[in-house]
């Protein structure tokens, strides 16, 4: 294991190395869905430009074990924590958004290895606190990408067995979400249709 | 400077090492304020646990240069980023929180010199989502702390000159925090008659 969710952790500039224009034309149906995290971030940024939402991205938590002071605070030893709580939160008409958002190569469920117990105790606090809780999971395979209700993932989670929600849940409970040039997940659409109808 | 906002990181360990109790013993009126965010924290965690608000602590953005995987993902170069947002945000009572804690030494205003533009801007797209953006201010000296709405923080912001807003806007317009043993800070209290009365 290389990192908690078991992905290797992409240093930022090669992320940016690639501009958006680019990698757009390069994107197959396939890989479409890696870069699920940066078109969350930009649809953030787009809907933070026309005041629409105000959602962040909460930074990698990291335990720090060396700083070299000598070096202008260059941290020369750490580590990646889990994260305990989920990647974004932010606000809606004046309502408290909060969310994780996964990828799956599965096109028949969407497993729950990657979400931990503390993730769920979180989105449970949040629905307690009457705060609006979901999953934006894509399934890359069929390019499909849906909000769900953080509820069902609670349920399935708290099951014995298997541990994995089906895609037809996806399909029959949660919304589908429109892709498109800018914003490139155009999510709030979802939670419009999903918590303020 | 060692860190954006100007003070030296502390490594997580040397925090925990004192017990909280005897912490507690060893406090005199001014380095009370010192341990400002970890008051916040506990008041966070007390708060949670029993079911009255969920706000989280937004991890410390880091800039990631280099990661060592033979060494199980170890971070070996690493530096401090500008926090961009606030270090607090989260849910109570169906509304979105977001604030940010400072402490000053002086006793006769807040010196607006530790606020970033980009701190400003973002309390300031909280309040036109409709969320709730304050600040918890700590006068050390004085062993007071208050909490004030954000829009009086960006109103000094935009003033020109010398930019601190005088500890009388405080006693006038803030809510003086209780502290206690448990919460240390029950800030909740002065959100309530602030934002919900």
């Amino acid at each position: 294991m290389r990192y908690p969710n078991g992905k290797k952790y992409q240093v930022k500039n090669q992320v940016k190395e690639t501009s958006s224009t680019n990698r757009r034309t390069l994107l197959s149906a396939a890989n479409r869905g890696m870069s699920l995290e940066e078109d969350i971030n930009s649809s953030n940024e787009y809907y933070k430009e026309r005041g629409m939402a105000l959602i962040t991205k909460r930074p990698t938590p990291i335990n720090i074990v060396k700083v070299d002071y000598s070096r202008g605070a260059r941290i020369t030893d750490a580590y990646f924590e889990k994260q305990s709580t989920t990647d974004y939160n932010g606000v809606y008409r004046s309502r408290y958004l909060d969310f994780e958002a996964k990828n799956t190569k599965s096109n028949s469920a969407f497993p729950l290895s990657n979400i931990s117990r503390h993730q769920v105790e979180h989105l449970r606090n949040v629905i307690n606190q009457g705060g609006i809780a979901f999953f934006i999971i894509c399934f890359q395979l069929k390019n499909e990408i849906y909000l769900l209700d953080a509820s069902f993932v609670i349920e399935y989670f708290e099951k014995g067995g298997r541990k994995s929600i089906p895609y037809q849940v996806f399909k029959e409970k949660g919304v589908l979400i429109r892709q498109n040039f800018n914003p490139r997940l155009h999510y709030i659409e979802a939670v419009d249709e999903l918590y303020f109808r």
